[in-house]
Parts: C-alpha cells; sequence; structure tokens
C-alpha cells in the first residue's frame, strides 16, 4: 500500500493550528491523521506550553490573524486540558478540534468519575518510572547498535538481525524511545554468510531475534546514496548479501520481515505484536 | 510541574482497547491523552493492523470477551480510515472513541472536500521526502552524538552542549526521529572547565548552539547509577562541573534550559520553539 508516490497535494491557503498546554505531540500527531484524509495542503503551526492566560489570549490573536489573512477560517487542533484556556481559545475565529473536551466529559459520566483536568500525570512525564525505562532502553540500544556490545544482551528484549542498511538501528531506536524496548541490533556481513551461520554470541539468545531484510534493489539505492559506486553498493552484491541473510534466517527458524516499503513505526509496531511483550496497564 | 511523585492510581478493572489500520500509534496517544485525565488504571491492549473485514470481526469478538470478562464496557480509542472496517468495530460492546469518524465528517463540510478515506498517505509513511529525511537526520544525529564527529557540523539544525548525562543524546535522537532535525550534540568536559572555553571546534557555530544544564543533586543521582560512587558522581563534582557549564554558556551568550524536571518530548519542543525552523506546510 506504500508503493505508490503519494498524489501531490493541493494547496489549500488554510492554516491549520496544533494549540497545547504541553510539548503539543499529541495535538499534532492527532491533527496530522485526521488532515492526511485530506488532498490537501496546510500552513502549520505549531503553539505548544500554552498554558496561562495570557499565552491563550495571544494564541487567540494568532489564530484570528491567519482568518484574515487566509480569508478561511484556519482549523485549530487542540489538547488544552484546562476548561479556562481552552474557553478563551474558543472564540477565536476558527473551525475546532478539540480532543480533550470531545472526548473526557462522555468518559467522566461513563466511568462515573470527574477528571482531574491537570497536566503533568501525562506518560511522559519525567522522574515516573515508565520514562526512567524509556530513558534506560534507549541507552541500552545505543550500546548494543550494530553488534557494539555482546553484554548484557541476555537484558536484551529484542535482538534485530539484518544486512547492513536494512534498517536495524532506526528501528531499534524508535522501540526503545516509544516503547520503552530494550532493542539490541546485530549486522550480518560477508564473513557470516561464508561461514553460513549466526554469529555464535547470538545463539544462546535466538528465541529473542528479529530479523529484517530488504528487496535488494532497494538496498543497492540505500547503500549508493551512501557509498556510490562502491562493491558495497553494487546490486550483485546487495542481491548476494540479501539472499544470504534470508537462507539462514529461515534455516534457523527466525521470525522476520521485509521493511523495504514500511516505515519505521510500522516495522516497530509488527515486532512488538510477534515479541508481544505482556499487556501494559496504566 | 513535575516535580510531586503521581497520585497512586485506582485500578478500574476496565479494559481499553487501541485499534488501528495501521500501527495503532496514533490511537494509542490520543488514548493516554484522554486516559491521562483520570486517576485510575486500565488494562491496555493494542490491536494495530487491523485491515481486513476478517481482523476487524476478530477484534469485536476480543473486545466483547473483555466486556463479559470485566462486567464493564471497554473503552475503545480507533483510528479506522475505511468506514467498513469501522462500521463492524462499532458493534461491539464498548464505549466508542473515534478520532477519525468524529472530525473527518465536519472538517468535509468545511473544507467543502471529500475525504480520501485511505491510508498510505501518513507522513510517517516510507519513500516520501519527509520520511527520508527523518531517517537521515536519525543517521546524523548517532554519527554526532557525544561529540564524536566535527565533520558536516555545518550542516547540523542544531548542536546541545552539556555536562555528561545532562540529557543530549534522547533529545538529539529524539529531534531527528520526531522532527527530522539534525542534531548534534556535544559534551562540555573537565578540560574545557580548566580552559574555561567552548570546544573550539564548535566556535564557528555558535549561534546554532543549544545548552542543557541540570540540578546537581539530580545529576549526582543519575550517574550514580551508572557509576556508584565515582568521583564523577560526587555531588561536589557535579556541583562543580554544572557551575562551570552556566557559567560558560552564560559568559558565550548560549541559550540554555534546565533538563532536571522535564522530559524528552518537553526539552525537544522547547528547542523547536527556540530554533524556530520554518513552518512547515503538509
Amino acid at each position: 500500500m506504500h508503493d505508490a508516490a503519494p498524489a501531490p497535494l493541493v494547496p489549500a491557503n488554510r492554516t491549520v493550528f496544533f494549540v497545547s498546554d504541553g510539548t503539543g505531540i499529541t495535538a499534532e500527531t492527532f491533527g496530522h491523521s485526521v488532515l492526511t484524509q485530506f488532498e490537501l495542503r496546510f500552513k502549520q503551526v505549531r503553539l505548544p506550553f500554552i498554558d496561562t492566560l495570557d499565552k491563550a489570549y495571544e494564541a487567540t490573536r494568532k489564530i484570528n490573524e491567519a482568518f484574515v489573512a487566509d480569508g478561511k477560517l484556519p482549523i485549530v487542533f487542540s489538547t488544552l486540558v484546562k476548561a479556562d484556556l481552552s474557553k478563551v481559545i474558543q472564540h477565536a475565529k476558527a473551525m475546532h478540534m478539540d480532543l480533550i473536551q470531545t472526548f473526557v466529559e462522555p468518559l467522566e459520566k461513563e466511568l462515573g468519575v470527574k477528571s482531574t483536568h491537570t497536566i503533568g500525570r501525562s506518560h511522559n512525564t519525567a522522574n515516573t518510572d515508565e520514562y526512567k525505562n524509556r530513558i534506560e532502553a534507549i541507552n541500552f540500544s545505543l550500546a548494543h547498535d550494530d553488534g557494539q556490545s555482546h553484554k548484557n544482551l541476555a537484558d536484551a528484549d529484542v535482538i534485530l538481525v539484518g544486512v547492513s542498511r536494512s534498517g536495524k538501528t532506526p528501528t531499534s531506536l524508535y522501540l526503545a524511545m516509544q516503547f520503552g524496548v530494550k532493542a539490541a541490533n546485530y549486522p550480518l556481513i560477508p564473513e557470516d554468510f561464508e561461514r553460513d551461520k549466526l554469529p555464535s554470541g547470538l545463539l544462546p539468545f535466538k528465541q529473542k531475534i528479529f530479523g529484517l531484510t530488504i528487496a535488494a534493489d532497494r538496498l543497492s539505492e540505500i547503500r549508493n546514496e551512501r557509498r556510490p559506486g562502491s562493491k558495497y553498493a553494487a546490486l550483485t552484491n546487495c542481491r548476494y548479501e540479501v539472499n544470504e541473510a534470508e537462507k539462514i534466517m529461515r534455516r534457523e527458524g527466525i521470525r522476520w520481515m521485509s521493511s523495504t516499503t514500511k516505515s519505521i513505526e510500522e516495522i516497530a509496531a509488527t515486532i512488538l505484536q510477534d515479541i508481544k511483550p505482556d499487556i501494559r496497564t496504566f
């Protein structure tokens, strides 16, 4: 589904605002997933840390300015938790999409409790155990990038293997950063193919290994950007490496997937499903 | 606002589902920001890649099972784009919070165009320029982690400086991964304090430097986890390093912030505001 090039977007001459009392990342993620349903291109303004009335009035002014400039209602995606700030923004001339107001009130009824209407209990907050786990996982994944260290591989949640440039490093870091998963990664290199075996340091951890493969022509393209015209990047060499790597993974019974047309997010989500971490409670 | 320990959560004995035809990350981010408004602990189940009718029926079955087991309506956060899949899930006994249905329809009216109702135009999709920029930024940030390389510092969007363990590495990687920002990072070390100068390789790029500082007692805590009882981790040494680093940053007129009680997301959002990248259109 990702093979086709995206259709060119039509300029909408309209401004979109992401307004938040925190980092704005939720507002932006939320807004993007809604807006990508339209083949239009928008001007985009991020207004994070709107956490006082003064800042809310200032944000309202900016939204109204965009209305005047565009001659069209701006679209405001907001995640303001405090009702008084939210009320100020609602006065701006815009189409308002408020994540909190829309969903929190019905949920209060269903759960039979009032919401706290405070920020600071976010799961991304510093000094919580979940946050510390994420930082620890990032450090682990960095220390175990590209087969740098065999130390503490027993602590890894998953060990990614695959040829150089198959997507192991960004996937490991994403798993660590987003999910607190300790993801090591280990390249399969020509020496492994000659021996036709997994690197011996990995054998005790076979059940934690997950393989990434990639179409040889795509691999050659990626490697050519880095080392143009090299043997490393040559299509014949890429074909050889990919074939050998797949042969080893198949024979060793390792779970694997192709990263060719997948984003990091998709690869990570697939791996997560597969390594089935315990259902988290929060 | 993040200093206080979070209040202990009351178990809600209720299951939350994140249902998506993609990775489920948007559904989960969206759900978390709504649920963190409640001081309740939920069982949490991620159901990504629900992209066929069969999978939608299977997901519905799981949701209904949770209803029977809990004796309470499960809460379903969904981002299913295709109406037929969404309709199947809507039949599950649950409280439904559908990001797409709730916001896309009103937006169709305002914009005067139909939504594409297709997935695959996500900005996280592989093979788009934005995606390639993100991968390139991750590679750049890794290559320029911890002052590893002076090469191509001219290409950096930002250069983070600060004492060891002030949060530079995770912040750099987050900026790269989430925003495609090429973030180098450079430690300020005792040699710099003795010379009382910024590392000379950084001087040509002073306008791109952003400093991170951290409270000495917190720094000592973090370093003690890594090297217990070392001089490196001792409070007096941490105090000295932090003071010296702040002195250099102040004198050089470098913008800086404290990472002590901030999450990576908050630090990154603050830096982004400060380096003011051009407003992106999408």
